[in-house]
């Protein structure tokens, strides 16, 4: 990796916790020169447009999803500790890589929802990605045994995004100190309406 | 009523339809004095400063949204039926007060989660309160035996509104034509695990 290389990154790891806090919208040039001490000119050079510059801070932290969260959990055995290793790792997530405003997906899918464009594009297709992870996790599970025949995948992922999102809210909005441990119980819950009863 | 209170809440409507959309910090006299051709400084009158224009909006979606979804859902009889009653007004709430950016205090929840002011304070105030009339609709199904005498309200509550987030993201981002019967299936298995066996 080359040293703009490293720069580019670098630049990007801000943008993440920027955008998580003031929305990519926010998130100009003009305001990561400020927070960097960099020329405009240079980062106009790394990144062309605004919009550019918003689908890049996706990716990237699309990619240390995949790392922090993703890769670890589909190491777990496949069935219902790969399912359970999906959520605790999500869990992980706001740990592994902090981002002041919150998680920038939750962010930016509020904020994105009515705004065509390249940015909103990317964004569907990594939570749709996302909520298909989980999904083919709970579908080997169906496989394995470990969930009853009629465990449905996708409304397993829907139920599942709904948990993230509500803690979430609650965490950051509400400041309830009880989110986490309602999170557990609700996904607690929903692995127990799954399961497959002992034959 | 007046003819100034009758412009405020004209103003205030498009307010709430111009939040939904571009969020409350794209929320200005300028823009909303453009979209009604109204002038700045007879908007000013009536607002002040943008943070008042911002509670006043969220004031208002809150009145709407008690008139529109809780009180009629607060007619069901207690127990069982007025806990589906407050889910089922709730899904009809982007019908009876469409909103072009969706839900305005799911947008707003999203964008005020680290902004501290008296806006952030009064959405608080106003999620919270809704929470607990949900919570306040099972402690009266379990007192009727509709539920289990070990359902937890505060947990429903927050079980509840994790369907009504991923219902909103789900519609709205993904544009998933599933989204409403998924969040209906999500209810029903959330009644199912509350629901007190037959003595």
């Amino acid at each position: 990796m080359g040293k703009g290389d490293l720069t580019r990154l670098a630049i990007l790891e801000h943008a993440v916790f920027l955008a998580s806090q003031v929305g990519l919208d926010g998130l100009t040039i003009g305001r990561l020169a400020v927070d960097l001490d960099l020329s405009k000119s240079g980062l106009f050079a790394h990144f062309r447009s605004k919009e550019a510059l918003q689908v890049q801070t996706l990716a990237l932290a699309a990619e240390r999803f995949t790392e922090l969260v993703v890769k670890p959990a589909l190491r777990a055995p496949r069935g219902e500790p790969r399912v359970q290793a999906l959520f605790d790792r999500w869990l992980a997530w706001p740990r592994e890589f902090p981002q002041p405003g919150g998680c920038i997906f939750v962010a930016a899918s509020a904020e994105l929802d009515d705004q065509p464009g390249p940015a909103r594009d990317l964004l569907v297709r990594l939570q749709q990605e996302w909520l298909d992870v989980i999904a083919g996790a709970v579908k080997i599970a169906v496989a394995e045994g470990d969930f009853k025949k009629d465990a449905d995948p996708a409304q397993f992922a829907f139920d599942t995004y709904g948990i993230m999102l509500v803690t979430h809210f609650s965490s950051r909005l509400l400041r309830d100190p009880k989110a986490w441990a309602r999170a557990r119980q609700a996904f607690s819950s929903l692995l127990a309406a799954a399961r497959a009863l002992p034959s």
